[in-house]
Formats: structure tokens, C-alpha cells, sequence
């Protein structure tokens, strides 16, 4: 059942967007195949679909295993009024019927998610068609958050807030020396759960030691020891939008070096931070995280870029990265990305900090306010 | 730190299968590039990566997140000997020089997994190249499973049967009328992790009541009610590979019709594993399901194919489905599917039943030996 209290996602003006983008690209049709993408259309949830989008029509394209859900969401108003075709044996198949029923000839398509043999049986399923790529068309529009987006994305941030407050609190039982790696990513996640989340976002990454040197550890069965950086990133999915944050925990004594990297890290994500406003570029953001780093002698340590978007996926667009002449992205209010800046220093150990950033017209709103103090056993 | 009482897998077998391939299909190398497939290979495991094998050379391609992570690995022996190319900025570009420096002219790639715009950059960034479609080259290897492959699949059956067993021992407790499905869910998540597994192979499914006649509902906050079908579908990854089953729990006092549909899909699961055996298709094992159901006049009920390959992926070959004269398959030793029949009624609700099947010259052996009864409250 539909919360009838939250607001409810735009699906007719988000879908009106994409028809009158057709009309520019200059096709009669735009097949989505990203599933994220047909989700933020119509608010079909699933592993297969096919939402094709003509200037006139809506038709998604399931197979049986969807059918009810997607009559039941029709129904109730948690999805967007579509017209249901139902897959018999192959996507590519009722694909080709859908395109002769509508008569379609130039199509626009997500080369960023279509593979090379699913273009082919496509083409071979309706002979005669132009396929023209369209990529970021669903994606430019994901960018910039609407009002129901936000409000999602705030509210989860002040609830992944509250889990980064819990583990200040559980300094000495979750958090301590002796107690596994695996462990503490278990407490984490039933404390996302707690916290109202359907899930975590990604696996929680909990790298202490040797193992805060990865940028990508997985947990592992190593006990926290004395010395020990231990990096803690994690997130969780609420109404289906992502949130990710990182936090430094440590176990004392800490050597002067652990210290002065903890501290370069957190200079550069306040300084990140404080440099977002609209009418940059992303890459300026990045290159305010980075210059703080450079100056400390941590520039090759920041292995990564400085953030990435939130929405729908854990990531998405922007990228907050280092400057790219093919890809310059200037910053917008609605955007939501990370800030999280990270030096890795082998030998020594790891340290990542990361927030999520709303985009407003004043600059930089952190969703997600916790302190970014080392939490220190 | 690998355990080193348990066997490797065969990286220097696999590697070697791969290159004696390359000489059959005319190519200097392949683009491997799906990750399990880069797992299965050279034991590597993240989220990007290159593994690019020629005749006689092996190149990771990988970013700076995964260096030292790749070079610990290879040097504790948990992934095999390759040579690393770290991405500085593109992986498109890293590609390409490798390309260059390997003097690489005609190249296979995964056209099941590239993109039509990955495709393009890799096509740009290595001018002069043909690139040659090799669907299925590591799909083929992965699909008959190695004593390596086996060993931890049939571990993983006896603890996911084991998890089963437990379900039954707690109807009245974790399974109860008045219980949300999400709760049933994380009760069965936790079961899952408490029996040795790194975590659900999928998105645990509980579905009562009108949500199981949805094969792919997600759990809700609906409460098991008097009269429901419940259908616990879940998994476990084990070292890598996926288990999968599917129980039914019901709360009493059930319909007759309810009745009548658990006993059809059991008798339709039993049917479909007793007749596993080498050199049948796996389309008989489908049709044995099938006919049991079509016979008690739910043919239009069974919406899915019968089962699925399982492996590194919960998806993966072979495809146990309706015949299908594109993609005849033989059932050979070494194979490892599910066998889940169902029937899914609007207004009555859904049953489905899942095991895991090795099969073995002497036929199908249920891998997740555990009472296929009714768990009913």
C-alpha cells in the first residue's frame, strides 16, 4: 500500500519532459532500459522492463512474473498510468511488435545500458529501424532533484545522521579493540535497519589497519587493535533513494602520522564543502578538496575523486572529479552528491570522510550533519 | 587471508582454457569484463576491471582503488599471476595503450555485457582494431562446475538446508499469524548469516496472502492472516557462489484449493528432479514440470521457466525453460540449477517450491536436502 500522506512523484510531468525532449532529438520514440530510469518515469519497480515512450504514448513492456504488481501499482497510484504489454517468451520479440503496432521508425535508445547483443536483437525484431543513441536523456533530468526527491533525501540524511551519532555513543562496544571488522558491519546494519531504512544502500565497508589503506576493502574477519584507523562508510536506501556517508574511527594510541592524515582529510572535506555553491564547476569542488591534500604532501594518497551523485542509484551523475575537459559539469541547485575526500597511505593506513550535499541556491546544505570527529576508542 | 586448508580454484587451468579458445576463434585476445567472469578467471573481485587475455599474456586492468588490494592478492596466492595496468584517468585509454603496447589487432569482447557506448570508447581509444563478438566463451567454462566449484556448493546446500530445517523447528515462533513478512524476512537474513554464509545470495522473499500469487514480490509490512500462502524464497553466498530455495509456509486453516495447489507443484518439483539425468535438454526437465501442472489445469499458473544455473551468479547458465529451438541445452555432469515449479492464482494465491540440483552421471542430486512439507502454522 501507497502512503497516502507522503507526496507522490511527478510521473505525468516527468514523462511530458521526455516527450518533448523526442520532438528535439528529432525521434518517434525513446525505448528506456535502465532500470532506475523506468522506475523514476513510471514507478515500475523491477529486474526486466522495457518503458517505451512515444510522443503520444506510454507502453511498459514486462513479463508475466510483473504482471499483477504492475496492475495492482497502476491501480493504487504508485505508479504512472501506463498501457501494460506483456511478455510472452522474449523481450526483443514483443519489443518488435510494439514498434510495429506504434509504427516507429527512428528510435532513441540508452547506449550506456544496451549491450552490443541486445541492440542486435532488437534491430533483427523490428527490421527497418534506426536506432539512435540518446544517453543522458533520463539522467539530466535525474540530476537536478525535484521537490519529492529532496524531501526524501533529507529526511534520510537526517536519519543516516542519527545512525553516525549512535556510533559516537557505542565508543567501547561496538566500537573496540578485539572485536572483528564483520562484527561492527553487522551492528552498522541492523542499525541503518533500525533507523528506517529498507537497506543498506552498498555493503558496509568497515577496513581497519592494514585494510583502511583499500579505498574498496570488504569487511573482514581482522580485530580492531591498538593503532588501528578504521574507516566506516555506509548508507542506506529510504522510499528507494540512497544516502553514504564515512566516518574514522580509531583505537589509541595513534602515532602523530595517523593523526596529521585524519586531519588533512578532514580540512579537505570542509574545505570541499565550503567551495559548493552553483555556477561552479564540479571539478572546482574537487580541486578545493585536493589542494588541501597537495599542500600536505597527500596528493598521490587521494587515489579518488572527491564525490559522486545520489538519487536513485548510490551513484550517479555528477561526478565529482578531477577536471575533464570532455565532461565539464557546471553546479546546479537540486543537485545531491558526496564530498569525501580520502588519503591511503600504505603502511600507515587509510582515512575517508564523507557527507552528502543538496545543492541550493545559497551553496552548499550538508544533509547529513554528524560530526566528522574521529570517534576514538 | 586465505584459508589455507581449503583447495584454490584452478586460475592457471582456467587461464590456460581461455587462451587455447582464443586460437579457435581467430583473435589475439579477449576483453574480459564482466566481473564474475573476471573472478572466475583470476580470482579478482571488484567492481571495475579489465582482465585482458592474449595468448601468452594475462593484464588487470584496474584503478588505483584496487592496487594494492589486486597486489596483496596475488601475493597471498588468492588470485592468479597477472600483470597489473593501473587506470590513471580512463579505463577506455588504459585499454587502448595495453592494446598498442601488445600489438592486439582483432580482440574479442562480451557483446552480453559491453555496451554499444563502451563498445565505441574502446573502439576510439584503439584505433585500427576489429572487434570480434565472443558471447558465452567464459559463460561455457563456468557452466559445468570444477571439484573446486562443486566442494563449496555442496557445503553451501547442507547450510542452506540446514536453515530450512530451522524455519521448521520455529513454525509458532519466526512463522506466526499476526507477523509482518519484512520481520519473517530479517529473521531468515539472519538465519542465513548465523549459518556461515557472507550474506543473501538475493533480496530475501516473503510473500503471504495475496502477495504470493507475485513470483517476484519484495516483502511488505502486511501481517500473516489465517487462510494465507506463504512463500519463502531466499540464499546465501558461499566463498563466492549462490545457494537459492524456496519453501512455503502457510497459516491454517488452509482452503482445499490452497491445498490442492501445494500438492500440485510439489509433485511438479519432484517430477521435474527425478528426471534430471545427463543427455536429456534441459527443456525436458522444464516439460517434466510442466505436464504435472497443465495436467491439474494450471499450465497458464506456472508463469516462469523451472529453474536457473547457479554459480559466482544466482543468475547464470543453464537456462531450464521451455523448449527453445534457438538454445537447445544438454543437461551434462557438473551442471548445478535450481528446480522451482510454481502456480500463481489471482484470489487464491502462489506456491512455489526450489531446490538446487548437481548433476552427476548418475543423475540429478538435490544439493539442498531438506523436507520439501509444508511449514504450516
Amino acid at each position: 500500500m501507497v502512503d497516502a500522506r507522503r507526496p507522490r512523484p511527478d510521473w505525468a510531468g516527468r514523462l511530458l519532459t521526455v516527450q518533448s525532449r523526442l520532438v528535439d532529438a528529432q525521434v518517434d520514440a525513446v525505448v528506456v532500459s535502465t532500470p532506475n530510469n523506468i522506475r523514476y518515469l513510471s514507478g515500475f519497480v523491477g529486474s526486466a522492463g522495457l518503458l517505451v515512450v512515444t510522443r503520444d504514448a506510454v507502453r511498459l513492456i514486462a513479463d508475466g512474473r510483473y504482471d499483477l504488481y504492475a496492475r495492482q501499482h497502476i491501480a493504487d497510484g504508485s505508479m504512472a498510468t501506463v498501457s501494460l504489454e506483456r511478455v510472452d517468451r522474449r523481450y526483443d520479440l514483443t519489443l518488435g511488435q510494439v514498434v510495429g503496432t506504434l509504427n516507429l521508425s527512428r528510435i532513441a535508445f540508452e547506449s550506456t545500458h544496451v549491450t552490443v547483443a541486445t541492440l542486435g536483437s532488437w534491430e533483427r525484431a523490428a527490421p527497418g529501424t534506426t536506432w539512435v543513441r540518446a544517453d543522458g536523456l533520463i539522467e539530466n533530468m535525474r540530476l537536478i532533484k525535484d521537490a519529492y526527491e529532496i524531501e526524501i533525501l533529507r529526511r534520510g540524511g537526517k536519519l543516516i545522521a542519527g545512525v553516525i551519532e549512535q556510533l559516537g555513543e557505542q565508543v567501547g562496544s561496538v566500537l573496540r579493540a578485539g572485536r572483528a571488522e564483520t562484527a561492527i558491519a553487522r551492528d552498522i546494519d541492523k542499525m541503518v535497519e533500525a533507523a528506517g531504512f529498507s537497506g543498506p544502500s552498498f555493503e558496509t565497508i568497515v577496513a581497519s589497519g592494514p585494510n583502511s589503506a583499500l579505498p574498496h576493502a570488504r569487511p573482514t574477519d581482522r580485530l580492531l587493535c591498538p593503532g588501528d584507523l578504521v574507516v566506516l562508510d555506509f548508507g542506506g536506501v529510504l522510499d528507494g533513494y540512497c544516502l553514504d556517508v564515512t566516518r574514522m574511527s580509531a583505537v589509541g594510541p595513534l602515532s602523530g602520522q595517523a593523526l596529521a592524515l585524519f586531519d588533512a582529510v578532514k580540512v579537505a572535506a570542509e574545505a570541499a564543502i565550503a567551495a559548493v555553491r552553483p555556477g561552479i564547476l564540479t571539478s572546482d569542488v574537487d580541486t578545493a578538496a585536493r589542494d588541501v591534500l597537495t599542500a600536505r604532501g597527500l596528493g598521490e594518497a587521494f587515489t579518488h575523486s572527491t564525490g559522486h551523485g545520489l538519487g536513485l542509484d548510490v551513484h550517479e551523475a555528477p561526478r565529482v572529479g578531477r577536471s575533464d575537459p570532455d565532461a565539464r559539469e557546471m553546479v546546479q541547485p537540486g543537485m545531491v552528491f558526496t564530498i569525501e575526500p580520502g588519503a591511503y597511505v600504505e603502511g600507515l593506513g587509510g582515512v575517508r570522510l564523507e557527507d552528502d550535499v543538496l545543492v541550493t541556491v545559497a551553496g552548499g546544505e550538508v544533509i547529513t550533519p554528524a560530526s566528522r570527529d574521529l570517534l576514538l576508542v
